[in-house]
C-alpha cells in the first residue's frame, strides 16, 4: 500500500516535471536545479555568479526552502526576478511546486532558470523538476568520503561543484580522492572546484554553463 | 490518499517506537538518536568519545546509513557490540529498522545505546525511534542561519552539539549569534560547543551525558 502510493506520487511528479520542462523549451529557457546539504553554499553561488550570468542570458531564481525567506532575501539586490517557495517543512522540491512557480514568471523575458533546492543529500534526487541540467554543490567541509554514502545524489547530478576548496587543509580533506570518488560514482558527471565566496574562484565553471546554456539554444533555434 | 497514507505511516512508527523505548527499558538501557547534516561530525564524534562512555556505561551502536558501512568501519575498533542498519536510499532511520537492529544486540549487556541515524537535517525529525534523548550534532561550517530554516530538527533536539568551533573564524560564523538562534528555535534544549575531533573539546558533554544517563537509572531502579 505504501509502496503503491509512493510509485504514483514518483510517476505523477515525473509527469509534471516533464510538463514544466516542455513549457520552459517552448519558451526558451534552459533550467537548472540546484541541490546540495544545508549550508554547503547554494546561495553563496548565487550571490557570486548571478550578475554574470545576467548579462549573458536573463536569469530567474526560483528559492526553495522549509520555512523561511533568508535565502529570497540574499538574493533581492540581484535585480532578477524571485520565486520563494516554502515547503513547511517538506524535504525537497516536487515538479508542481515549481510548476506553480512558474505561473509567477514572465518566461518570455527569461533564459536561464536557476532554482535552488531544499538543502538535503538524499530525497532532492528523486524529485525531477523539470530541469536541464541538475548541479550538486559539494562543500569539502561534510568530508571525503560522501559519494559512496550518498550515491543517489551524485549519481543523479550532470554536475558537481566541489566547494570551500580553501577549507581543505583545516578539514583534512584530500580533494583529489574526493573527486575521484565523484568520479567512480558517476564517471559522465563534470566536476569543478570552487570556493563559492570568491569571485573569482567561479569564472571556469560560470563560462562553461553559459556555453552550455548558448549550445541548448542553438540547438533549438 | 497521500496525506492519509503518510499519518499512518506516522502513527506506526510512533506505537513501534514507542514499543522500543518500553523494551530498552525493561533491560535498563538508555537510548540517544544522534541526527545532523552530512558530514556534521557524528562519526568523529563516536570516535572520540565512545571509549570513555563506555567506562561507565557499556554501550552499543547502531549505525545508520542509506549504503555503506564506512561509519561502523571506522568504529569497529572500539570493542562495542555494533549493528549496521542500511536503508537502501531511504533517507532517514524508523522505529522499525531500529527494532530489528535490537533484535541483534544482547541488551541485558548494554546501558546506553547509541543511535547514529542518516546525516539529513530534515526527514529524521519526524520518526521517533524510542531514544530518550535525541541529540543534533551542528556543524558551525553550514552556517548561523540555520536553526530557523531547518526548524523542525532543532525543536525536536534536547541537546543541540555546535561542532567544528575551531573553524568559526574561517567560516565567518558567529557562534554566539548561532546559539542564540538555536536558543529561540529550541529555548529548553541544552547546548554545548565542540571539535568533535579534539577529545578534550568532549569532556563537558561527556560528563553531562554520563550524569544524565545515571540519573535515569536511578530513578528507574
Amino acid at each position: 500500500m505504501e509502496i503503491k502510493v509512493l510509485k504514483n506520487v514518483m510517476i505523477k511528479n515525473s509527469a509534471i516535471g516533464n510538463d514544466n520542462r516542455e513549457r520552459l523549451l517552448k519558451h526558451g529557457v534552459f533550467a537548472i536545479n540546484i541541490t546540495s546539504s544545508p549550508g554547503a553554499g547554494k546561495t553563496t553561488l548565487l550571490e557570486n555568479s548571478l550578475a554574470e550570468l545576467n548579462k549573458v542570458h536573463p536569469c530567474a531564481v526560483i528559492e526553495g526552502d522549509l520555512y523561511t525567506s533568508r535565502d529570497a532575501i540574499r538574493l533581492k539586490d540581484k535585480c532578477v526576478p524571485l520565486v520563494q517557495i516554502n515547503t513547511e517543512g517538506g524535504c525537497h522540491l516536487d515538479a508542481r511546486m515549481v510548476s506553480s512557480a512558474l505561473d509567477n514568471l514572465d518566461l518570455e523575458k527569461i533564459k536561464l532558470l536557476i532554482i535552488e533546492n531544499v538543502g538535503n543529500l538524499v530525497c532532492p534526487s528523486s524529485f525531477d523538476l523539470g530541469e536541464n541540467l541538475r548541479v550538486l554543490v559539494y562543500s569539502i567541509t561534510e568530508g571525503a568520503d560522501k559519494p559512496m554514502k550518498y550515491a543517489n545524489m551524485f549519481k543523479s547530478a550532470h554536475v558537481v561543484l566541489i566547494n570551500k576548496v580553501d577549507l581543505a587543509i583545516a578539514c583534512n580533506v584530500d580533494i583529489d580522492s574526493l573527486e575521484a570518488e565523484v568520479k567512480e560514482v558517476n564517471q559522465s558527471c563534470k566536476v569543478f572546484r570552487i570556493a563559492a565566496n570568491r569571485p573569482e574562484s567561479l569564472i571556469e565553471w560560470n563560462e562553461w554553463l553559459l556555453d552550455y546554456v548558448k549550445k541548448f539554444r542553438k540547438g533549438r533555434d
